[in-house]
């Protein structure tokens, strides 16, 4: 099986201006913004702007630079919501959905950072 | 506040060899193995062989080279274990925790792979 992207799919509407964000970064290659529904006080997606579905699509075809990029700036967002411990917060849960058995979600590779509260156990069932 | 490693973790162990583990991959930077209390039918733990506290300390303090070889090992185990999509399975979950709000875990960053199981809501509360 191999991935395809689909265009019209609610973040990479965000990601052509089509759809309004409040965003918490943007970088060359990603882009973080908030949850319209957040589950927790804080709750960020971190995006890469490249057309990938899940978090293996990316890893197997994004760039060194692309992952890079992604993953400091997942570090960067817990120090700009003050989640990081290192930045005077208490913690955060980073999460991400790839396939039908974990949470039906937008067809677009994203990160859940989640803060701001105690966050439970690691699976909910 | 900065982040102080405690080398006697069990973590720290494995990757010292004094305690078993049931090895799924290792790279020059990264080790993935099975977790002894899985919580899903395939739930596999990926560690830096680095002495990182938390994911925000990794992201801040390993080198870009740390960095891809952790993420792309992640995908790796994502194949391994035929839990990615594109390897024939039903998806997966991954999940990292940091500091007190997330689950109390051992204090060495890491990441859970699980998968082999639909995983429910991204929280549990």
């Amino acid at each position: 099986m191999s991935y395809t992207y689909d265009d019209q799919n609610i973040f990479a509407k965000i990601l052509r201006g089509e759809i309004p964000n409040t965003t918490i970064l943007e970088t060359e290659h990603t882009l973080a913004f908030e949850d319209i529904n957040p589950v927790a006080p804080t709750h960020v997606l971190v995006i890469p702007k490249g057309p990938y579905v899940t978090y293996d699509h990316f890893l197997a075809e994004a760039s060194d630079a692309e992952i890079v990029d992604f993953h400091r700036s997942i570090n960067e967002v817990a120090h700009r919501t003050q989640a990081a411990e290192a930045a005077g917060g208490q913690g955060f849960r980073a999460i991400t959905n790839a396939g039908k058995n974990a949470h039906p979600d937008v067809p677009h590779f994203h990160f859940h950072i989640l803060a701001g509260r105690p966050l439970g156990p690691i699976l909910a069932t």
